[in-house]
């Protein structure tokens, strides 16, 4: 099985976290490192990596700092401050849940060091068996629309539509600002050997009125226990439009946190020079304003089924 | 009254059109010039205007190859295949209604240049009725959402608000792939005095299902006979949001073209590389496909009211 760049794009070697950079995708296949937490989070603020890879992320800084520390006894306080910082680096994603799960294991004496190791093992199997859920779900000659990028589950769906003699095709949104459809999922669907077309964020009405998407599949970047979903922006209008055309809308979720409801999730803001922007180049004009909500809220009611990472 | 420089977007002296070159805003205000019909078909291809520059340049494009010719009894197949070229420029817009009444006005032996000149008139008084028009529907406090760009009539509508004392906002999708309104909109709103904050087109049902937005006003490229209309792509996507939010969705039409409904009006497929470059810079893997409809149609269904250009 052949995986993307962007499946595990965290690597651990010799007390050094190396980041994918996946701003510089898909020009540069690159590597950012991080020696401390500090690091780590200005990685994640400045959204080097996303999704699964914060996860990665979140976990291998945890291994580094205990590493670090040579007086095991006094680590909690340590870790505790690593989560902190870590828990504060983007309100809208759910790394309580991480954070949670690590001190826990570290008040309980638990070795640290093999929790973890065998929590990412665990991961990765899981989610190479939530592809295979989801390929099961797709018909020969489907197409799937897809929005911003599931790191590297898309390409394993569809190989493994593949091996049960199903061939679909991809339709892939920008995903304005960070244009991350453009950029990442095309980039490894077409890497992987997989038609996929870019269309623009407000191409999806078209695409789909001319009855040329069959499913939606989506990540999500935040599960609350009533189904609703924090995904990134756009998301939520997809499955409005999705329901309107009658067309399922499936997504790929991470466990549930202890959120009740998405009403209950805060959304990130981000700095509207994100938005206004482009590598560098200033696009709108001096004295505008921009809003960046980065994240939506797809209600449980729009989702035709999750897809748990837990099988 | 203060104008827009995109309000009338083409100006005509010593037998040289002038073309506001709207993909060199918002950092430059510079005009091409077009001396023949076939140049100014070009500027019209390559989008350097739209929307009712368009209807100016055709017309000016007429005057212009008139004033050219000196024998005008023989006018008439001349004008015939400026006609043609005009009307193949781009499928979506009903070019023909122009072409087929300035070619009716050169049959029946009218005066063309008084005929052009005082239609232009008309047009230009019109336009700011229909601005008046508009700005009936809007109250005190609304904030507005429009997409792409409207031709100077948005900072006309404010202003007449203004004249009623009622103070408005805009919203502005950024309208990609050409930006027109990041580029365009909001320019001119910000230059005219008029609070405008920038969102990408993702960002709509968010923006909305906040509370944001208490109105959608846009304009219409092409009306047909049962109120469908075609308009920039995207346009159809906020339709339908704005039905599912319950705020009301208002159309700056243009008069309808013969074309009995929005599925007789042929959609412009515009080439990938507009959507997969920005600036001439590749945004999007080697390889990768692209799929760029330059307009959509809005269902009369979804339009809460037509605010025709005739008054």
């Amino acid at each position: 099985m052949k995986f993307s760049p962007l499946f595990w794009p965290i690597k651990f070697k010799n007390n050094i976290i190396y980041i994918l950079d996946e701003t510089a995708l898909p020009k540069n296949l690159t590597y950012l490192k991080a020696r401390n937490y500090q690091e780590a989070c200005t990685a994640i603020e400045n959204m080097k990596t996303r999704a699964v890879g914060q996860v990665l992320l979140v976990m291998y800084t945890f291994l580094l700092e205990f590493r670090k520390n040579k007086n095991k006894k006094d680590i909690f306080p340590v870790l505790a401050k690593v989560a902190k910082t870590i828990n504060a680096a983007r309100p809208t994603l759910p790394f309580k849940i991480l954070t949670d799960m690590v001190l826990g294991w570290v008040a309980k004496n638990e070795p640290l060091e093999e929790n973890i190791l065998g929590f990412l093992e665990m991961l990765k199997n899981k989610r190479i068996r939530q592809a295979g859920a989801a390929s099961k779900l797709i018909k020969d000659k489907d197409a799937i629309l897809t929005h911003c990028n599931v790191s590297g589950l898309m390409p394993l769906i569809a190989e493994s539509c593949l091996k049960d003699k199903k061939h679909i095709s991809f339709f892939a949104t920008e995903t304005r600002p960070y244009l991350q459809g453009a950029r990442l999922t095309a980039w490894e669907l077409k890497r992987a050997g997989f038609p996929v077309t870019i269309i623009a964020d407000n191409m999806v009405a078209q695409v789909m009125s001319e009855g040329k998407i069959n499913k939606v599949i989506v990540g999500g970047d935040h599960l609350a226990q009533n189904g609703d979903i924090a995904n990134k922006i756009g998301t939520y209008q997809i499955a409005l439009l999705a329901k309107h055309f009658h067309i399922p809308f499936y997504v790929l979720c991470p466990p549930a946190s202890k959120v009740k409801s998405g009403r209950d999730i805060k959304i990130e803001i981000r700095p509207e020079e994100e938005l206004l922007e482009f590598k560098g180049m200033r696009i709108a004009p001096a004295g505008v304003e921009g809003y960046y909500p980065a994240f939506d809220i797809t209600p449980n009611s729009l989702i035709t089924k999750h897809i748990y990472l837990e099988i």
